[in-house]
């Protein structure tokens, strides 16, 4: 049986980012959302800082997620807070920092519509 | 004429996973589903290991999937029973090891609306 | 001003394939396809051999694909027809491999609906 | 706190272009649009040339966009004028050369049907 303790990269970057400010649906699952799904598979807890940046001011962060080892986490970034929510309808680029290696996904569903709509990509490794 | 006769890595991962659990046709090719497409391009046949990772569990696994030489295989998340079924509606993500290089993309196709979504990316490759 | 003359690699993979068999329109943008969009920014000619792997038989190819210098071309597999031409609704993966370098990108539109659905993804380069 | 001064590459591509011509709204955030989406974490101005390719004639570019530093651009191939506005309903790929570290991403939004159809993927980094 193979053992995958560890995996992935600690530096990640996700240059698109778009939260679409309306839904056709307030369930949770259809919500209009963007999400960074991160992956832990070690054996060590990940203490990430995302940045948010922006095309007209200061970037903004970190915002402080932690992922259990062994653990994955679908963050999304509709539910981020503190330091401050990011804005609906806004353009914005993120890069994520970790402390043990992980992995990035970059996932929004769309929703302002009536049907759905899906996109997903791995997202940038930095060696 | 080209001989591809190995491509890819052995070891992968795929931080996005989600089963919807709701479709609106019960016809398999349009069943909502994810999916690790695997390709074997070698010789030899591709013994690739899966492990499940969720949010507030231990994770699952491995499943073990026999890719022949030369051959793919779309392998569905939804048809995974062994050692236990994927949950639906629940937040996972998998690590694919091999004892042969292979290639690995992930495909979701979501039909709770009458409409499809789709999305795809290339699963990350370590290295 | 920059002068891209070269960029890319020479061996690229596609682990997802797979041609729907229906559309909703004939129109020829609109027909269900899939996709291997591919750049040769460099000075020479590109020949591109292109390898189809099957999950129950031999792969079949190749297909040959030229793509001028500092062209792009954009080859539906649906129009592939020698040596023989890819059955639809039916898995298949694709090696990509070209005598200098190119990039590779995948891209399926499925009309089997009658609203579109869209995905992309970097295909895997081999180095 | 992590301080991301700069992550990327200089050498970007992306193999796929396409703009679809029509749009069921006028809407600008639901025009159908081609976008590469640039993150420019560092402290320097990014300086990126965009040069577009086409499947049957010579390139056209240099398109010079400045992405600020610490700001992201999303970039609509269909804004781009100068030299040449890109045709719709055209097959193009982009390369995208920076004098700092950026990070590129590629969406499209296709609106010809009533629904949307959304695509994304991480460019092509050239190291």
């Amino acid at each position: 049986m193979p053992n995958p303790t560890s995996i992935g990269r600690t530096r990640w970057a996700i240059a698109e980012g778009y939260i679409p400010g309306a839904s056709t649906s307030q369930d949770r699952a259809f919500v209009s959302h963007e999400t960074a799904c991160i992956l832990n598979a070690g054996d060590r807890d990940a203490h990430v800082a995302i940045t948010i940046y922006y095309a007209d001011r200061d970037p903004v962060g970190p915002y402080q997620v932690t992922v259990p080892a062994r653990r994955t986490r679908h963050v999304r970034f509709n539910d981020l807070t503190d330091p401050a929510p990011i804005p609906r309808d806004t353009d914005f680029s993120s890069v994520l920092e970790s402390d043990v290696p992980i992995v990035v996904q970059h996932t929004r569903l769309d929703s302002r519509r009536a049907e759905l709509a899906l996109m997903t990509t791995a997202a940038f490794a930095d060696d």
